[in-house]
């Protein structure tokens, strides 16, 4: 490794947006809670796919390691340069470069956020999907196979990529896919990087899917006696396959702690659905009046339901502020999130041996799901110091077993990046991993990119 | 290559389950359609993945190539064991494994086939929406990326499958996905095994999403002055949303001979969509509504809607009947599909130009499409005989060209095989192709998997 003459030979190209400072290497060091922090060695800012290119054959030629960051919204290590290099700062490649109407497609540079998109879409009365919450970059969500609330309508961000430019280690760079909707040709090389967080080329631009912007939007809520007659109620109506575009479950602890922060004092501190239709305004109409027929006979009371944007608002807060409101209900602890996935069958009894693991730790924790997914998160809350953060990484570790013992996996839409690095055997098998890593072995030979992440070597 | 002792060692694993029978190995020389034929050494018929692995390693240990099979309806020459060795049918392996009605997912060995999974689902409610037309097995399905008439509503087999068991190489087992909706952890192996025909793993076993049968289905016709009409129709209705379960276009000429093949004197012989609804009976009204009043707008006429089943089999007789009305209008010539695909705001001038090539080249043609997702089939008549069927292949490869000069791809949904080697450098570049190459490489390095198909040699 030559890292320092790499470094003189990157300033040649990119001048002062290859840049040393302390403070800049700080904030490349590490993403969101995760704890891990290793700073890179410098932290360079491309403005085009060719000069990505041009810094990975310069790194390549001296195994300088190179780590992409994008917003750095990751929750599990990713963005960490945890063998140090260069941290590769995608955020100044932010254009919109097409929107084509007709085709319902879009192409960007992989630093474009979510909430920029969607506001350079809304004049053509367009919209993409995909939303984890978090302001992520596009091409951090392709990298991480991102989701969240919609995906039970929309899918995941694997489902709404057309076709990605990529550059690999050596510097080459690659097309996969295209414009058109589907094709037969090739391997899905497209599919291959996403969610290969950075460990196989650098994407640096995505063709997306959008959608018409939806006639109508309803919201509503429901509570239930407990988390099975919750779970009972969402799988009859995916059975029923009314087309939710969200269904959201918070239990008991976090409906206390929203009712609390957003003074949501029309609600019950009890398990609760929350749930957002699109559609036509009578499709909308029918979607809310079918869901409630299901919901009351699966015991569920309260079922309110608007489509006006400030009673909707005022119906998802719980929901929007959840993650506020269990940090205001706990204070002075630490937080963080879980992310498990099982079949929805068995989710009722995954999110009670979560809760039971969470009593025994002797930790607080509120839980929030994407419950037609049979996804959800354990916000855990735990005194802050050492011995707190090593409680609730065990309790961590505990839902994630829970989980794969349920024929889940260990992470629904979060990743592996560090944090989830030693399930992969235990969710894939070791048979599936040795291609994983002969795929690996055969993109990046010299490991230059983002090392340390995925595998544990 | 020890062909002669590894047939005998696999006869002793499959006994009267390995044939050299000279009409059993003649009909696994070739697919549909395709002209290339190649006896296979031995049809070798397992019943478990565990015979497959078996067989595997003897075949890798003395690099005989392997092809699989599966209900033989291949288009592109896939199944065509073009350097001899096993042919390896998996219709044996057709079990339904497990159907769960909660997560509506499901579990079949490889050989099932896509009639016999829905005849089997219906008493569970529940259904498998991809419609490639024939009858092909799960397994072929996802070796070759299939689709058909319902992507456009629940997209292509890609996005129907959680999970899958394969056999690489070697004779090693992996599992890939899993039975959750989403995971983001690991390489997508399930998508890079979809679509790479049989040459990186054969596949045995696959978890696929289910649906449940919607409560109603309706079924519309629409005629159009020109293709440009039609498109812009179909455009309107995707952005608007309406959720289409397929949208078929046909022109002129494949109408007139459906209306003289199947009776149908209540439609006009010009450019037509015919559309299918599923939803709720108020829904599925409305979105003929829907649908009525965008196709108005656009000149369409003689809009017909039916949700009783008869009436809707009447209304998509036209589409049901298409190949066998296209042949009875040309008695005695040979016929075969192009199958290329279009951004949609590309499609009508892609159907014009291949009317033009048809017209060029002194053939004639009918033409269907899935419009929704821009891909469609040009049926070329061609009169029998080399000089014929050279002259139809000719236009193929022009009409594949104009596809690809409009951003396209060579096949949106019959894959490569033999048939469009040629076109994946221009489609997906020199870089790009050598990555498909290097994984192809890492997982085979022998390459006895289906030799000789995807990549040209």
């Amino acid at each position: 490794m030559e890292t320092q003459s790499t470094i003189d030979a990157a300033r040649a190209i990119f001048g002062d947006r290859l840049s040393l400072n302390a403070n800049i290497r700080e904030t490349h060091a590490h993403g969101e809670a995760n704890a891990a922090t290793s700073l890179p060695d410098a932290v360079v800012f491309p403005e085009s796919t060719e000069e990505v290119s041009r810094l990975l054959r310069l790194c390549h030629a001296t195994d300088v390691p190179v780590t992409p960051f994008g917003a750095g919204t990751s929750l599990e290590g990713h963005v960490t340069p945890v063998r140090g290099g260069i941290s590769l700062d995608l955020t100044r490649m932010n254009r919109v470069l097409e929107v084509n109407d007709a085709d319902l497609d879009g192409r960007v540079e992989a630093g474009v956020t979510r909430r920029q998109l969607n506001t350079y879409l809304r004049d053509h009365g367009l919209f993409f999907p995909v939303d984890p919450g978090a302001d992520a970059t596009i091409g951090g969500m392709c990298a991480t196979r991102a989701s969240g609330t919609t995906t039970v309508r929309y899918g995941t961000i694997r489902d709404n990529v057309l076709g990605l430019r990529a550059v690999l280690a050596d510097g080459t760079v690659i097309d996969t896919g295209g414009r058109v909707r589907k094709s037969s040709t090739g391997y899905d090389l497209t599919r291959l990087l996403i969610g290969s967080e950075g460990t196989l080329g650098i994407i640096t631009e995505v063709q997306l899917k959008l959608y018409g912007i939806p006639e109508a939007i309803g919201a509503a809520v429901c509570g239930f006696a407990d988390e099975h007659a919750a779970v009972a109620a969402v799988i009859e109506i995916m059975q029923t396959g009314i087309p939710v575009a969200r269904i959201e479950f918070a239990d008991t602890a976090q409906m206390a702690a929203s009712i609390a922060y957003s003074k949501l004092d029309h609600l019950t501190a009890g398990p609760t659905l929350m749930f957002e239709f699109h559609g036509s305004a009578q499709g909308v109409a029918e979607q809310g009046a079918m869901a409630e027929e299901i919901a009351r006979a699966h015991g569920g009371s309260g079922f309110a339901f608007a489509t006006e944007t400030e009673a909707r608002n005022r119906l998802w807060r719980a929901r929007h502020d959840a993650y506020w409101a269990a940090r205001a209900a706990y204070p002075g602890m630490g937080a963080f999130a879980t992310d498990t996935i099982v079949p929805i069958s068995r989710l009722a009894e995954a999110v009670s041996l979560a809760r039971e693991a969470v009593t025994r730790s002797g930790l607080e924790a509120c839980i929030v799901g994407h419950v037609g997914d049979g996804n959800f998160h354990v916000l855990i809350l735990y005194p802050e110091g050492e011995e707190g953060r090593a409680k609730a990484w065990e309790l961590d570790r505990e839902i994630v077993a829970q989980a794969l013992a349920l024929g889940g996996a260990a992470s629904g839409e979060h990743g592996v990046g560090l944090g989830k690095r030693e399930f992969l055997p235990r969710e894939h098998g070791a048979a599936a991993l040795g291609v994983m890593r002969a795929i690996k072995q055969a993109l990046d030979p010299r490991g230059i990119l983002n090392p340390g992440k995925m595998f544990l070597d």
